[in-house]
């Protein structure tokens, strides 16, 4: 019976390697993605008139992850994401996929940071779009154009977290496609 | 075997009754979710100064979810969410969920949903605390304490999109379980 659940549930080695193989990824990516938005940070110099009969004086000014709460919640979904991954990894190897409810709840778990990475996209695409064009409605000016290695910074970690985010989309497929074949 | 398809794909019957009750919930949520958004719109008066040596003029504006490519997204997922939800019910219903193939499509599509839904509040979300808190930093300032009833019902389709999404999650959930028991 045991060995029944075994081969049942992680597809008798193939799928369990595929996973193995699609975790390594989505950790080496969620990784690369916290660190990449976590260490941004952009000093540059900006004309700003204190007195309007003056000319305008040349400050520094920076930007960081931390200034916009957007970035940091996708360095922290990112980070969550990682940790969970290196956790569901030792899981999966200590079980070997045997054990039903543990297959159920790493496959739950997989979804729920699927829509956790998404949300984080999500969150800091709406920024970065702003960043890029500003919004003349409410009267948010563009700041890409002034931080412009931040904000391309900002655009590799939400690639690197996409392909993320379609790893672990890619895990549940799998999943689901094996378990009906098994039916 | 075709009669043990239907046993096995679909639960025989409790499974198909919860899923098609957590779909018709969706379907309502995620409609409500993006006519509560499209419909939203203020308009409202604010003292603008034109001439610097003149006192302020009041001036209409107008506040739209078509103004903020986040909104408008956000009312896409939830429109191609709700209509993914009306078809997937009538397959669901049309085949009783006896077909393997086409109940395999329908959860992949469900985590897709999920994904889409996500993406969509966390843009919505970023740009609406932007709204209500502005962001000293980049100089975008608060918009939420003049356009109070946009904000509002900016928060209550994001609510409704929430339960939608967590609906859908939970379609997920119940196909893992249960597909995993019957393994």
């Amino acid at each position: 019976m045991e060995m029944q659940y075994k081969v049942g549930v992680n597809g008798g080695g193939r799928l369990r390697r595929t996973d193995l193989a699609v975790r390594v990824l989505a950790l080496v990516l969620t990784l690369a993605a916290a660190v990449v938005l976590g260490v941004n940070k952009q000093t540059t110099t900006v004309p700003i008139t204190i007195v309007p009969s003056l000319p305008p004086v040349n400050m520094p000014v920076t930007a960081k992850w931390l200034h916009m709460s957007a970035f940091v919640y996708f360095v922290i979904a990112n980070a969550i994401a990682c940790f969970y991954t290196t956790v569901s990894l030792i899981i999966t190897l200590a079980t070997k996929g045997g054990i039903k409810k543990v297959s159920i709840m790493v496959t739950i778990l997989d979804v729920v940071v699927v829509a956790i990475l998404f949300s984080a996209i999500g969150a800091s695409g709406a920024v970065g779009l702003i960043g890029y064009q500003g919004n003349s409605h409410v009267q948010w000016q563009k700041v890409c154009n002034v931080f412009d290695k931040f904000c391309h910074q900002v655009t590799a970690a939400m690639v690197l977290s996409f392909f993320a985010s379609m790893a672990y989309l890619l895990l549940v497929v799998l999943v689901v496609f094996h378990v009906y074949k098994k039916l």
